[in-house]
């Protein structure tokens, strides 16, 4: 197990925190939801391996190392807890209480890269992103491989920016964030119980105007939750799905996480399959069952560059078949992955529903039997 | 590709078919819409291999394979269509046309068990069922393997009964045990564009009585319905999720699906890891998400005959998961299927909800390599 503290330099009022929305929540996210009214920050104790969700006496161990943490700190100000792994198992209380003490003293300038590194769990490769923002910058780790179908939040990810923002538009700047990054993957659907998103503000910077901030922030999530999604278990590829043209941002969303979601397509795509006739079946499952009516005259779809569906019906031959195919092929990613991702590049789906304005993008992993034997075999 | 026919002796006025809710169902789907209303039916024609969905020309090419078969055969009444297997190919219209008249001049008396053969596809073994009622009998055949979370019906199932049932009362009893069946039942979440659920009577033995029709029709139905989970593609175990103290059946089903829907969870059933955090991740993630209110205090799980969890929180130790462990293990079906189930041990969960008196039992597959690997390459 690694004991992760990020100990700030002096306390900041400027923080925020979104939680998963997981009905069975683990003991720190009741902590920390308990602890975002505090009036100062000083730090984030973070271990992997153990969760602490559900088992005897959690949430008192939780309490009692974060009390621990803000005694050996100096200072004013809280220690949020953060936990991530098994599910049900206990946290080793006396072992993280013996190394607390020595964490304090080694504390000091930290960079992103170790520090992600060490919030790693079933992660392949550490994901730590930044972006300049006025005369400042903004700078998150992520970790997070499976069980990852955030809703509010995702797994672990902590964000630190050096200018100056007011907690409210802090507060109001990472909902829209999230919303647009976090809260649009899907590695498995399955929603963990420790999902937090951290977001703070050391103030060093002028503050560079609300869209400039939000901008670059918008930029850095998209790109952690790209990285998630990338270092997904046993991701083979990338799907992005744009999905316009629809009445909503969130029903261009779940359109889009139908495709993501569907273990057919997500097989098909595993062996550079282009089974199209499974994102058709996607969409349709996802419709019937709403009640969302589709013309579907006004329905076009889209992989990579190649038109496949329009006027109501697909639009396909054997060449651009083995185009696709191709195309599937280029954007495989190695598996079991090596570490850092070999490339960049998604497969693209575009998806215009003919009912509106609005738009969404989506990114979901394949299914590949990698996915299957980690998660058969995750604790033994 | 097989071609089936069952051709009835006399035209029957008492049918009904229940169909998929996608939004992009098969011509032959629509067709059948259409059919219902029709005052006798004389047969069923099917086809397997090609699913005739969303193809040029696809409308048409079944209506005149139908038109076909109904001059070939003597006697009123109209023959219903079905076809299944990949979609948005084409269907070989004049192989069809050429291959029907034998088809019609060989037709007789047919056992259940060659039918269910001829309708497979990546089907292992043929699935027919039949239950006495009365002075006459119950019979029916499924296929399906993939592609399954029924909504309204599922794959292709036809069943049979020589008791006479009243038209209105064949609808209003199928409606009803389709709901309790093949309603709650999902291989791998994905909804088929061609689900489709024939019922019919010859009407040669007198009507038993209504519950009594409707508990045979019942257990015929959950007894297909069980058959097409335990050959799932891939199915190395079959689960069976009763949830009780629901607030209503809704709810219930809604629980039962969300756990046997969970990748985790169906990759740690797979790998005989009683890996209990993940069925609390996944009614979490359900509750969570659709604002149903759980009282965890309230909330029981077992595993087998082994409570998991009471009084808000977990309940084990090695000795229980060594236990669990063992229990997954004996039920665990060989792969890949040698073809008939080498037995018929469900793997059981109960959960009881505590909001309420409702109960849904739902059955599901867990998540193998098998599974990916069949739909990685079904169509090459």
């Amino acid at each position: 197990m690694n004991l992760t503290l990020i100990a700030l330099e002096e306390p900041t009022d400027r923080f925020t925190c979104l939680y998963t929305n997981n009905a069975f929540p683990g003991h720190p996210v009741k902590i920390g939801r308990e602890l975002l009214s505090q009036p100062l920050l000083k730090g984030l104790l973070i271990n992997n391996r153990i969760s602490n969700v559900e088992c005897p006496g959690g949430y008192e161990v939780s309490q009692r190392l974060r009390g621990l943490c803000e005694s050996l700190l100096p200072g004013d100000g809280v220690v949020f807890p953060f936990s991530t792994g098994i599910i049900g198992w206990q946290l080793p209380e006396a072992e993280i209480a013996q190394a607390l003490p020595a964490l304090v003293t080694q504390r000091g300038l930290v960079k992103a890269l170790p520090l992600a590194r060490s919030i790693m769990t079933t992660d392949s490769f550490p994901k730590a992103r930044s972006v300049e923002v006025g005369k400042g910058r903004i700078t998150g780790i992520a970790k997070g491989a499976g069980m990852i179908e955030p809703h509010l939040a995702t797994m672990l990810v902590f964000v630190m920016t050096d200018v100056d923002v007011e907690k409210v538009i802090l507060e109001e700047c990472w909902k829209e964030a999230c919303e647009r990054s976090f809260n649009c993957i899907s590695i498995d659907s399955d929603q963990s119980t420790s999902d937090s998103a951290f977001l703070f503000s050391t103030a060093r910077h002028p503050f560079p105007g609300r869209e400039t901030f939000q901008n670059a922030l918008n930029r850095l999530a998209r790109e952690l939750a790209e990285d998630i999604v990338r270092n997904g278990e046993g991701t083979g590829h990338v799907l992005e799905v744009t999905v316009s043209g629809a009445a909503s941002f969130r029903e261009a969303r779940d359109a889009g996480k139908a495709i993501i979601n569907s273990p057919l397509t997500k097989s098909a795509v595993f062996g550079n399959d282009p089974n199209v006739g499974r994102l058709i079946q996607a969409l349709g499952d996802w419709a019937g069952c709403n009640g969302t009516v589709l013309d579907r005259d006004r329905i076009i779809i889209a992989l990579g560059d190649t038109i496949l569906y329009r006027n109501g019906q697909f639009q396909l031959d054997e060449k651009k078949e083995e185009h696709l195919h191709q195309y599937l092929k280029e954007r495989a990613l190695p598996l079991p992955s090596p570490g850092f991702p070999a490339h960049e590049k998604n497969v693209k789906i575009l998806l215009s529903l003919g009912r509106g304005e609005e738009e969404a993008r989506v990114w979901g992993s394949d299914l590949s039997c990698e996915y299957v034997v980690i998660n058969a075999e995750y604790r033994s």
